[in-house]
């Protein structure tokens, strides 16, 4: 096991009607600004909870953060928390309005271009408001980390940034805000959270095992959890349970003293970013397809997994390999995920643009290893075709 | 899955030579008291680099603290704490240590008579020192939660505390410093990690699959890596897991949103009070009694944690409880641990005096389901004779 350093100071509350918490954990004194997205808050009456919560706090709202959130639209709410002298950001949604509403956190205590913030990937970040949030689609994990995506829509870039300074001080997780979701929305968040485990997961073997052990139960939950919730969308400790693991995904917990991989996300942020495709359908495309081409450097592991998680022991080695990566690519496509470029409409002529963005970012030595350079990110997603 | 609320701000360094952070995490201009036990830090060098780590700071030493840290032992050190004007705490130990310097931390800051911290367990506690880790013996989880276990010598009175107010700044868990430790310490604390998981995982199901899978993956670590580090005490990897392990056991991850037992624990206590029994004999002593008293009650979770965890999948119902018990005694038994009284000399005469302390304690409705009265509690022990 390798070295690490761990500290997760996010409080975090889950359960029914824990959205009553606000009233605790807001000072009555802070000027707030509640952010949220395309108005499925106000729809499914989470936001209606939230004023109630905040009943005579001092509040703005900034509603209209869009998936993957956009540098441009999160400069519009700049303005709002300039103008009205914000002290504190609540974002109420899923990682979309949390990773905007965390760069927003930075913009506001930054005197330098805003976009210089993601540019350098959150490590210039001295300060930030503090923010809360109140969580309705379990995904990203951004619930309970400093990460953050944000994408800057006039020039098709998008960024992540990491840094503790814009960790949220508290998460509120009720599993039913979750019922109404899309089955889209929640086929989505079971990939994404199934990907950010295997790129913590999914490298070469350093023996931590509590780690593994931990990734394996995360992922064996997903296999037996993500397909009930699409039948049962309003069964809450189904619910419950794909909430918390998504939390734990990307807490912190699994990639302490292990490598991690991240290819899969790089390569599909370029994806999102020049074809608009949901974040999570990137991942489903790209995951099997890294798999196959270093299926030699992640043996071990996929060995592991295979017998570990799918309970895979018959055959030889290859056939293992084999096996396990076509049962996580049916898994994706049984939640109506496909996992091709075609599936989505795009063709071998839509890899180019996505090398050329991989170098423009500077993401030219991808992987755990460091060797998934552009070319080799081509090469990839032709066996995704 | 039940409501929980979940926090931990305990910042870790885990691995080789990260003892060396301690002038990091503390401010030069602090008053440090240092606590240690037995001297075996003295012995195998982790004092020197803690000295080394802090040369240039201001510190004091107390050694001396007992295994069940003694109230008396304490107060002696909280002596030192006010006449030298101390405002930082580092302990340097295992869990005694740790437990004793969490009670200092509140009794140095109380002007009340302090046993009543231990009297109201933690709960009166306003404020209290900081206190930072350096771990040598992973078993009570102590570097990572707010607990604490004090025993006054002159009543043989065991009694625990929990407050958020004692958890640790920071904690450094570095696995060298566990190579020296002799066999039955090592033992002692696989055991003292297994019944962590255990208190908080065999109860009731309520669909907690998160949990159930992490205490599951912590238990086939023990399960694995608990014979093989007493063939090979300076394996890195085998004492970096078992750490790592014993931290996660116990840091609040595992019982968020379901029920805990603990009824083990409180009756053991009374064994070590009364008896001088190590903390995790008293544990492998009242544990399979426990689930043969109860395996009525706990057949779900006994028959979950045979098939998940020990691969027990043959025979009735019955028949698989069995074996699933006589397969955690004889892990014990493996470890060389005994799993009865009379394996320590104790016969039926031992029990009245237990079941009359735990009254006095006001134990008289222990378990997940508050039925195990002093009454029950000698039914138990006498399965264990």
């Amino acid at each position: 096991m390798n070295n690490f350093t761990y500290l997760n100071p996010t409080k975090i509350h889950f359960g029914k009607g824990q959205i009553a918490q606000l009233a605790h954990e807001i000072s009555p004194n802070a000027r707030i600004l509640i952010t949220y997205g395309g108005g499925s808050v106000e729809r499914n009456g989470v936001l209606a909870q939230v004023r109630s919560a905040l009943k005579g706090f001092t509040c703005f709202e900034f509603g209209g953060i869009e998936p993957n959130p956009h540098f441009e639209t999160m400069l519009k709410a700049l303005e709002i928390v300039k103008a009205q002298d914000i002290n504190f950001l609540l974002a109420v949604g899923g990682g979309s309005v949390i990773d905007g509403t965390k760069f927003l956190a930075a913009a506001a205590r930054s005197t330098d271009d805003p976009w210089k913030i993601m540019l350098t990937h959150g490590t210039k970040i001295e300060s930030a408001l503090p923010l809360g949030c109140v969580l309705t689609l379990p995904a990203t994990g951004s619930e309970m980390n400093g990460n953050a995506v944000v994408t800057r829509a006039e020039t098709k870039d998008k960024l992540d940034l990491f840094s503790d300074r814009v960790r949220p001080v508290f998460s509120i997780l009720d599993p039913e805000t979750t019922y109404s979701l899309p089955p889209r929305q929640t086929a989505n968040g079971v990939v994404d959270t199934f990907v950010h485990i295997v790129e913590q997961y999914m490298t070469y073997p350093v023996n931590g095992q509590v780690q593994d052990r931990f990734a394996e139960g995360l992922l064996l939950n997903l296999f037996e959890d993500g397909p009930q919730v699409l039948k049962y969308p309003t069964n809450y400790d189904l619910r419950a349970n794909l909430m918390w693991t998504a939390t734990m995904a990307l807490n912190g917990t699994l990639n302490t003293g292990v490598p991690g991989d991240w290819a899969t996300h790089m390569i599909g942020h370029e994806l999102t970013g020049l074809y608009g495709l949901d974040h999570a359908q990137t991942l489903a495309i790209v995951l099997p397809a890294i798999w196959t081409f270093k299926q030699q450097q992640k043996r071990e592991k996929l060995l592991q997994y295979a017998s570990r998680v799918l309970d895979i022991h018959e055959g030889s080695e290859d056939e293992r390999v084999e096996a396990a990566i076509l049962k996580t690519r049916r898994f994706f496509e049984s939640l109506g995920v496909p996992t091709t470029l075609s599936g989505y409409g795009l063709s071998e002529s839509a890899i180019p643009a996505v090398a050329n963005k991989l170098r423009e970012h500077g993401m030219t030595a991808l992987g755990e290893r460091k060797d998934i350079t552009p070319e080799a990110a081509s090469a990839i997603l032709h066996l995704a075709l």
